[in-house]
C-alpha cells in the first residue's frame, strides 16, 4: 500500500488540521512523498479517548484472542513485504540487510510476547487462602493480580525504525500487558511508520477490537509530546530517544496532578574494558571487533561502545595501532538525519579538540550525503576522571581509546561514569581475579554486563534487561527489551473475599486462563491448580 | 533499657549537634524525657556515608545468614518486653492491645521476609542458555536477576510506631532486598523508635554485619528529611505520612541529578458502598461494624473509611439511624499528638458546615487530652461530587455517609475519587448482577476490594495490596505490606557469556542458592535444577 500521510486514529484515517511535514532521504536530502499533516492537539486527544474507551475491553481480554492479535501484527508486518524494506531504507539510509534483520527481531518479539501473553505469569497470581479458624483473628481469603496501567504513550525512536517505533519493544509490551497504545511517529521516518502502522490497525480490526486499542499520531515534535504526556487519559509512556527529550517527558509526567511513570531509554556510552590476557591472542581480530561494533548501523546504537579501556604499553600500542588500521579501511554509511549528522560533527570536533584527546584514527567519507567518515580517538584514564566532555554520548561512528595503568585507574573511571546500558570485558582466565572486583562495581553503573562480546546487538530474550541507571533510562527497575519489560504496565491490586462470581478470570479457583499461580507464597503450576485456590 | 536521646548511626550512639526535642504524652500533653538532640546535616552523611559502604557485603549476604538477621531483629525486638509497649503507650496514647498487636505484625512480617529471603524468588533469576549453533546469529548465554537498589532512606510514620516504624514495613522489605537502611525516625515517638533501634543494631552486630546496615537518625523533621532524600548516596525512599510531606519528598526526588524512586503512602478516603440486600440483614450489626472500623485506633488509621455510600430510602434511613446510635456509644480515644488532633477538629469543622453535609452522630469526648468525640456526617452524591472538601481525608475518628439513588450515581462518584488504597462493598448475592460493574470501575481507582469487610485490619501476607493510583501512593506499580513490597527495592541486571567464576551465586549453574530460575522463560523450580543453566 501507498502512505497516506495521515494519522491512523482508532481505526480511522484523520488528516492533520496543524501544519504538514515530509520525510527525507538523508541519502540525497530529498523530500520523499506524501506529505504528512499533523494533528492539532484537539485531535490528538480524540486518540486518547479512544484509548482510554478501549481499556476496559482490551484489558480483559483472554489470552488466546490476545496472544493472537500480536501474531496477527507480525504477520500483517511481514506481508508488506518489501515495500516496507524499501520505504525504510530510502527513509533512514539504513542498508537493507540491516532492515530485514530488524524487521525479523521485530516480529519475532511480537510473537515471543504472545507466548508470554499464553503463559501469562506476568499476571502475577497470588492467593492467600482464607483461615477460618486462625487466632487471635480469621484471615480473608486475599488474591493478587497484576492490572495493566491504562493507555500508554509510545513515542518511536529514530534509530530503529521497525523495533523501537510504530510496533516495536514499548507497543508489543504494553500491548501485551493490556494497555491501549497512542504512537507518536518519529518524523524522521513518517512512510515506515504509517506502513506498520495500518498492519497493526488491519490486526485489530479482524480481532474485532475496540479500534482505540491503537492510533498512530503525526504530530510537531515537542509540543505533541508534551501534550500527550500530559493527557489525563495516559497512563504511562515508552520513550527511546535523547536525554534532554526524556527528562523533558520525566518532568511533564512527574509534574501532572496524577504524576505518571515515564520508561525513557536515553544515552550510554557502553565502555568496554580490555584485560592484559585479551592483548596475548589476536589483537587485530579483537580491534575489527571494536571498529565493527562502534561503526554498525553508522554507530547510530544506543549500545555502541563509545569508550574502551586498554592498558598502557606495549601491547596496548599495537592493540591502538590495529584499531587505527581497521577504521581507516571503514567508509561512512549515512547517518538516519542531516541534523543527527551535524551533531555528530559538532560533537566529534569537541571530543577531538578535547586537553589530552587524539585521534587514533579515521575511515573514509561515504558516498553519499550526511555519511561522515568514522573516527577513534584516544586519551588517557586521567583526563577521561576530569573532563566531562568525554563522557558526553557522540551518537554515530565515534568511540574513545582510554589508556589506563592500573585497576585502581579503572575503579576510579567506573566511579565517576554515569549510569549506562552495559559494561563489556575483553579477558582470558588470566585476568579473572584481575577483572573480578569491576563486576560488583559494574552492577552499580549498568543495565548488562559482557564478558568477550560487544553490547551491540541485543538478543530479545527473558534475561535480557537493556536499562540501566538514570542517565541510560528513567526508570532502572526496567527493561525496555526482552520479556520482562512487559511488568512496566502493571500494576497490582488485591480481592478479598471476592465471591467467584465477582472475580475476574485470572483469580478464579477454576483458573479457567490456565495460570501458574503463587499459593501462599508458593508457586503451583497450572497443572496442579485444580483445587489449589478452594 | 532506658532510651539515651539520641540517634545511632552505624552501631555507634551520636549525639546530635543541632536542637533538640522531646516525646510527649499526648494523653497528657506532658513531656516525656530524656531530651532527644537533633542531627546536623553533616552528620546526617556519616549515616549514609556508611550505608553506602555497607552496601557491598550486606548486598551479597548468603540467604541463610541474611534470613537470620531479619528473625534476630524480630527476637531482639520481643526481647525488650512491656517496657516497649509502655514507651509506646505513653508516647502514643494507643491502648496496650492494639501495641501489642501491631508488635506482634512487626515481629511477624520481620520473620515472613525471612522465609521470602531464604527462598528468594525475588531474586528474579532468568537464565536464558546459548545457542551457539542458532542461524544467522548464535546465541549467547544471558543470566538475569535483581539487585539490591542501594542504601534506602525510611521515614517513620506517626500512627504505627512499630509496624510503620524502625523496624517496620518498610524497614523490613528494603533489608530483606539487601538494601542499607538509614531510617528517620518520627519525633512522635523518639523513644519507642529508639528502643526498637537499640534491637536492630544488636542483631547486625550479631550477625558480625557492616554496621552501615542500619542507622536511625532524629532531626528537625522536614529540612532533614529532605537532605536525606537528596543524599546522592540514597538510592530509594520509604515513606508514609502526609500528602504535602510526601509529595514535597517525590519532587527532591525528582530534581536530583540521579532521580530516584519515592514510596509514599499517602492519603485514602477507602469508601464502602452499602447495597440494598445487606440491609436485609442485621442492621444494627452493619452499624456498629463500620462506626468500629471508623473509630479503631481513633480513627488514625491509612485503610479507616472516610466514605460509605448507603442507598436513599427506608433501608437507608434505618441503617443511618443504626449508625448514630452506634456511634454516639463511642468514647473518644487520645489521638496520638495535640497537633494531629487540632488537624481533626479543623477538618470535621469544614466538613460539618460544607453545604448539604449534616451531622449524622457523634459520640462521648474522651477522658484525656487530645480525645474529640467521633463524628460521623452524611450528605448525597450530588453534593459529593461537586465539592471538594467532601474528598479531603480527616485523619481520625470522622466518616461521611453518602446517600445514593442508581448504581450511575455510584459510577458518577467513583469517577470523581482520586486513588485509595481500598474500597469495600456490602452485599449479598442478590446484589451481584448490581455490584459487576463496579469493580473494574473501582480497579482502575483502589489497590484493594474488600467484599463483606472492612478495610481496617491490613493482613500481612503474599497476596496483601497496600497500595493504589496517586494520591494513595506516589508509585501505584508497588505495595507497602506483603512480601511483594520487597520488589520495590531491586532492579534487574543481565550478565552475558560471564564465566562461572565471575558469576553471582545466584546465577551460577551450581545453583548453590538453591533458587528456582526462569530457564527460557519456563520456571524451574530449585529442586529440579542441577544442570539446567549448563
Amino acid at each position: 500500500m501507498t502512505p497516506t500521510g495521515h494519522s491512523l486514529i482508532a481505526g480511522q484515517t484523520v488528516i492533520g488540521g496543524g501544519k504538514t511535514t515530509f520525510g527525507y532521504n538523508p541519502a540525497t536530502n530529498e523530500q520523499l512523498d506524501p506529505v504528512y499533516s499533523l494533528l492539532t492537539e484537539d485531535q490528538l486527544r480524540t486518540a486518547t479517548a479512544a484509548a482510554a474507551e478501549a481499556y476496559a475491553s482490551f484489558s480483559t481480554l483472554d489470552p488466546e484472542a490476545h496472544a493472537g492479535f500480536l501474531e496477527a501484527v507480525a504477520d500483517n508486518i511481514e506481508a508488506i513485504g518489501e515495500e516496507l524494506i524499501n520505504r525504510a531504507s530510502q527513509e533512514t539510509g539504513l542498508p537493507t540487510a540491516r532492515l530485514q534483520g530488524e524487521r525479523a527481531r521485530t516480529t519475532g518479539q511480537l510473537r515471543l510476547f504472545a507466548t508470554v501473553v499464553r503463559t501469562g505469569d506476568f499476571r502475577g497470581v497470588r492467593i492467600d487462602p482464607a483461615i477460618p479458624d486462625r487466632t487471635p483473628l480469621p484471615r480473608a481469603d486475599i488474591r493478587q493480580r497484576q492490572i495493566p496501567l491504562g493507555p500508554v504513550a509510545v513515542f518511536g525512536a529514530s534509530n530503529f525504525p521497525f523495533a523501537f517505533s510504530t510496533a516495536g519493544g514499548d507497543t508489543a509490551s504494553a500491548l501485551a500487558a493490556g494497555c491501549p497504545v497512542v504512537f507518536k511517529a518519529h518524523n524522521a521516518h513518517p512512510g515506515t511508520g504509517e506502513l506498520v502502522g495500518h498492519a497493526v490497525v488491519k490486526a485489530v480490526k479482524d480481532f474485532g477490537l475496540h479500534p482505540g486499542v491503537f492510533s498512530l499520531v503525526y504530530g510537531p515534535g515537542a509540543s505533541i509530546g508534551q501534550a500527550l504526556v500530559a493527557d489525563p487519559a495516559i497512563k504511562a509512556v515508552g520513550f527511546t530517544g535523547s536525554q534532554s527529550a526524556g527528562v523533558a517527558l520525566m518532568r511533564t509526567a512527574a509534574a501532572r496532578p496524577e504524576p505518571i511513570p515515564v520508561y525513557a531509554e536515553m544515552s550510554s556510552l557502553n565502555p568496554v574494558f580490555v584485560f592484559d590476557g585479551a592483548l596475548k591472542g589476536d589483537v587485530d581480530a579483537l580491534a575489527q571487533q571494536y571498529v565493527t561494533s562502534v561503526t554498525a548501523s553508522s554507530g547510530q546504537l544506543c549500545t555502541s561502545p563509545g569508550l574502551l579501556f586498554a592498558p598502557e604499553g606495549e601491547a596496548g600500542d599495537k592493540l591502538a595501532a590495529a584499531v587505527a588500521r581497521a577504521v581507516s579501511a571503514c567508509a561512512g554509511q549515512t547517518m538516519l538525519t542531516e541534523g543527527i549528522a551535524g551533531s555528530w560533527n559538532a560533537g566529534t570536533e569537541a571530543l577531538g579538540s578535547a586537553t589530552g584527546v587524539d585521534l587514533i584514527g579515521k575511515g573514509l567519507e561515504g558516498e553519499t550525503e550526511n555519511a561522515p567518515a568514522p573516527a577513534i580517538f584516544g586519551t588517557q584514564v586521567k583526563d577521561f576522571v576530569t573532563n566531562e566532555v568525554l563522557h558526553e554520548e557522540i551518537f554515530g561512528a565515534a568511540s574513545l581509546v582510554i589508556r589506563y595503568t592500573s585497576i585502581q585507574d579503572l575503579i576510579e573511571a567506573i566511579s565517576r561514569l554515569e549510569g549506562q546500558l552495559t559494561a563489556s570485558l575483553q579477558l582470558t582466565e588470566e585476568d579473572y581475579r584481575t577483572a573480578a572486583p569491576l563486576i560488583p562495581a559494574l552492577e552499580q553503573k549498568v543495565g548488562r554486563i559482557i564478558i568477550n562480546g560487544w553490547p551491540t546487538g541485543v538478543e530479545v530474550g527473558h534475561a535480557m534487561v537493556h536499562g540501566g541507571p538514570f542517565p541510560a533510562t528513567s526508570d532502572s527497575r526496567t527493561t525496555s527489551v526482552g520479556t520482562l519489560a512487559i511488568n512496566r504496565f502493571l500494576r497490582p491490586v488485591a480481592y478479598q473475599n471476592i465471591p467467584q462470581e465477582l472475580l475476574p478470570e485470572a483469580l478464579q479457583d477454576a483458573n479457567p486462563w490456565q495460570l501458574n499461580r503463587r499459593i501462599d507464597g508458593e508457586v503451583v503450576p497450572a497443572a496442579e491448580k485444580a483445587e489449589a485456590g478452594g
